[in-house]
């Protein structure tokens, strides 16, 4: 094992990059971001091993890689753009330089592709390794909140919904190799940020939560915040084209996993006008029935969200 | 224990405050803070229990002041002043609420003396308990940074050396109740972010950096950044009275507690010119030697620093 300073110099090294924002990166006690006269979003996320991700089921490349999506993801749910990060990871000892890299390339590679340069952090010592990532954004059309959704709006999400949690579950049943999951372990192991469509969303929508924790638990939360309730139709969840076939080979129910999978990492926003498709698909209506969120079935039935919910944490 | 979401509840309501600065604080996906003409210096440090702290040593409230202190103090050293925080929190099953109070008081209270909200963070489940801080400042004056030290310029450090180090010796030893050590205890325990002087250092300083690895590493640090070498005098190092005596007792070195102990989390700084004494003491000259820190003892002779420094991590 290198020292922290060579080890320091290596990660400098894999992570410079110039930008017109930055005054000063990685080396000074703190980084510099020029002035800005904008506002600024900010947020913090940790990725810990053996609760987050497990190397059984992915590269440090990628578990470093998803962490910083985490983070960028919350600035694209205010309808941002990443301005800059910082990235303090707490390594055990027997952590190896070439770990080492790995988790780095991980962290340069999303950074890249967030177009998020690193320009500071943290390394310690710890019995666990633990990747925690803040981000600054900048909203230059608007800030978009969990907070301005009202009755009437309809509810939307980018992308589809509970493959990342279908590619979890086929990884725990060792069918890493089979072909019929293949395009949910890649969404599982590698999640993007849809910071694509963020600035977008953030004139259109009124307002967005990025999907982590499940979408009726990230809903119920935008629902809160907005003093609104919300009803789900769960023929209207989008799913990729082979995905009921491949949750059934599991034995898992499709509407469960993407009602309650989580780790999606697509944005669930509410516009009180339509959108265009390109941007999401709409899955429900804003109520006035503040803090509920209902979900119906094929015949317009309510599915009962709560104990489906439960149900599924069991299985 | 209670739910994610009753926890965040209390959070919340210990650590909001009220700033002009602040358009969001805890509980959207990111924190907002208003657009700023200024630029801003930002920094993220973690404390891991067992590594950083222990709670055979301090209070849980005592090592989350004491984490939020050591990521303020590197503001301090960039001759800043505090903005807002992030507090990201790993927590072990076993945490307890009332456990969890304890760090958000900690937290609390020293974000209070930083004038620094912590206006988001993170919780997350981990083996380890972690407390990660982030801390965004500004620099009014100017930003002070480890690479502007020239030959001839005069070193200074504010406040004492070793005391923190001597602490913590003190608690390995067993002499938690001692009060020859009560001063040291509780400057290990309890550091603080030399804020109040870190604007007036922007303006007379020519280089800086916070104490905590210890002043031999720091200021070599500080050399390296600013392409010239050092020269201490052991005999100017600034100790608490009792400080000698104290050492004496544990068979420790006062010389390498002030030269290497660490954790003093006061600010070492250089100066083209006198700077008024309740800023600092002089402890030595910048000369060209560049990279090489060289102490002299009372009688002129040159310290074996490097050596002295390995027979203390030794000891």
């Amino acid at each position: 094992m290198s020292s922290e300073f060579a080890r320091i110099a290596m990660i400098e090294q894999l992570l410079t990059r110039s930008s017109e924002e930055v005054r000063l990166g990685i080396g000074d006690d703190c980084a510099v971001l020029n002035a800005s006269g904008q506002a600024r979003v900010w947020t913090i996320d940790a990725a810990v091993e053996g609760v987050h991700f497990s190397r059984a089921h992915m590269s440090l490349e990628q578990a470093a890689h998803r962490a910083f999506m985490a983070a960028a993801s919350d600035v694209a749910a205010m309808g941002g753009r990443c301005v800059a990060a910082l990235s303090a990871l707490t390594l055990p000892v027997a952590c190896s330089d070439a770990e080492l890299k790995q988790l780095v390339t991980g962290i340069a590679r999303a950074a890249d592709a967030c177009a998020c340069p690193v320009i500071g952090g943290n390394l310690a010592r710890a019995p666990t390794l633990t990747l925690s990532t803040s981000v600054l954004g900048e909203c230059p059309r608007r800030v978009l909140t969990r907070a301005g959704a009202r009755e009437g709006d309809a509810i939307y999400v980018t992308g589809t919904l509970g493959g990342a949690a279908l590619g979890l579950r086929a990884l725990l049943a060792g069918r890493t190799d089979d072909p019929r999951f293949a395009s949910m372990i890649a969404m599982f192991r590698a999640p993007r940020a849809r910071l694509d469509v963020a600035l977008t969303l953030a004139e259109l929508a009124s307002a967005a939560i990025d999907l982590s924790d499940g979408l009726v638990q990230d809903l119920t939360h935008l629902c809160r915040a907005s003093g609104v309730g919300a009803e789900l139709e769960a023929t209207l969840l989008p799913q990729l084209p082979d995905f009921a076939a491949a949750a059934a080979a599991l034995g898992c129910s499709p509407h469960a996993l993407a009602l309650s999978g989580g780790e999606d990492y697509e944005l669930l926003f509410t516009a009180p006008a339509s959108v265009p498709r390109e941007l999401g698909v709409r899955i429900g209506t804003i109520t006035g029935a503040r803090g509920r969120v209902m979900v119906r079935d094929a015949s317009g039935q309510p599915l009962d969200v709560a104990s489906g919910f439960d149900h599924f944490a069991e299985s």
